[in-house]
């Protein structure tokens, strides 16, 4: 019976790919006098998987990530001054407010008494700490564990330490590589509500015949999901 | 009675200011041709102060900040190609084996018998869980806590969630700020172990007259003031 649920947070409690995009877009106007878009952003992205392991998730990585490729893509050419954007543009999404999800304040109110809510993100720690205090979700949710990774050896650590069995558990979140896929490893269960954008890095094919896999398309239907759960 | 520490992690059980120190050496030498080391280190501070907030601690702000300095003093004009050197320090420093201060292996596991163990630190989150996995001491300290501040309200949700009264509670470290300070004012103990290079942002002065303010020379005269305080 489940009786704990784990949320991932951006894009799937609130907007944070949106934010990434712009920034994006911001990234291959800088460098629209020297590159095509394509080939800007798969120079950034190749930076960013270089960097991943050293660097980590969030914003001043890609930051550092974004800086490196601009320099690498004009061969050290690029004025120094129009990087300068490239620091400020990270300020801007580190300081950009909270937008929850469409259905986010009322599922996550609504589920709040009937089950263990925990926050389960990845990005940078204090970052991800400040949107969960501006969320206005920690009235309803205890905890809000940022990790450096999310695989199966984090979920088996968190869990343990919040004392919940995987089988009483479900994650809700828009990676299949980060929030579902591990944990229906570990014998929980995955709903997997996609947003609109996502990062190259964590889109990975559903997983094929689980019966702990769920998919939504909205945190809306959240609830009845949990009551046919509840019922079967 | 003590029944549980708190380490410090960086300066207190491994090196670290010093691998700060080499970047900023380095960084004084790139901006030498613009200006005195002087003015370098103060514009470098300033940068790092006005991003604490947004940014939080550890070595992807520490380099951030440091590029947007170097672009600041130099009005724009410095060589993109001479800021790779900036973006490859970060992934030096990132990638630096971890080196134990001396006595923090033989301590910690002199200690582990007797108190239940913790390491508290902050700055980037993977980067210190890097480091503590690579530091052999999670043999003997089974919990490593890496928060984005460390003052009072953190403290007491980290001795809250490990279940652990502030007055059974003694906390080690370099940085009267983070690591002794917040730790008398809940209540508990703090052993104060300088060491020779520190972070402006973290040399304040000592407390004045509190019995539970303890000044060691090093981590080995650690297991000499449990035993006093013991018998006390």
């Amino acid at each position: 019976m489940i009786t704990a649920l784990g949320f991932d947070a951006d894009d799937t409690l609130w907007h944070s790919e949106t934010i990434f995009e712009d920034y994006h877009r911001r990234f291959r106007e800088l460098l629209a006098r020297y590159h095509d878009p394509k080939t800007v952003e798969a120079a950034l992205y190749a930076t960013e998987m270089r960097n991943l392991d050293l660097f980590g998730y969030g914003v001043k990585s890609f930051a550092l990530s974004a800086i490196e490729t601009a320099i690498d893509l004009t061969n050290g050419t690029i004025p120094a001054d129009e990087l300068r954007a490239l620091i400020h543009g990270a300020r801007e999404m580190l300081a950009h407010p909270v937008e929850l999800l469409d259905g986010a304040a009322e599922t996550v109110a609504a589920l709040a008494a009937d089950y263990r809510l925990i926050v389960i993100t990845k990005g940078d720690l204090r970052h991800q700490e400040r949107k969960f205090q501006r969320s206005g979700l920690a009235t309803h949710v205890p905890h809000c564990d940022v990790v450096s990774e999310k695989d199966n050896a984090t979920y088996a650590r968190v869990l343990a330490r919040h004392q919940i069995a995987p089988e009483d558990f479900l994650m809700v979140g828009n990676s299949m590589r980060s929030d579902i896929l591990p944990i229906l490893e570990l014998g929980g269960h995955g709903a997997y509500i996609p947003y609109p954008l996502i990062w190259a890095h964590e889109n990975v094919p559903a997983p094929v015949d689980c019966p702990r896999f769920h998919a939504l398309a909205n945190l809306r239907e959240l609830p009845a999901l949990l009551a046919r759960l509840r019922s079967a």
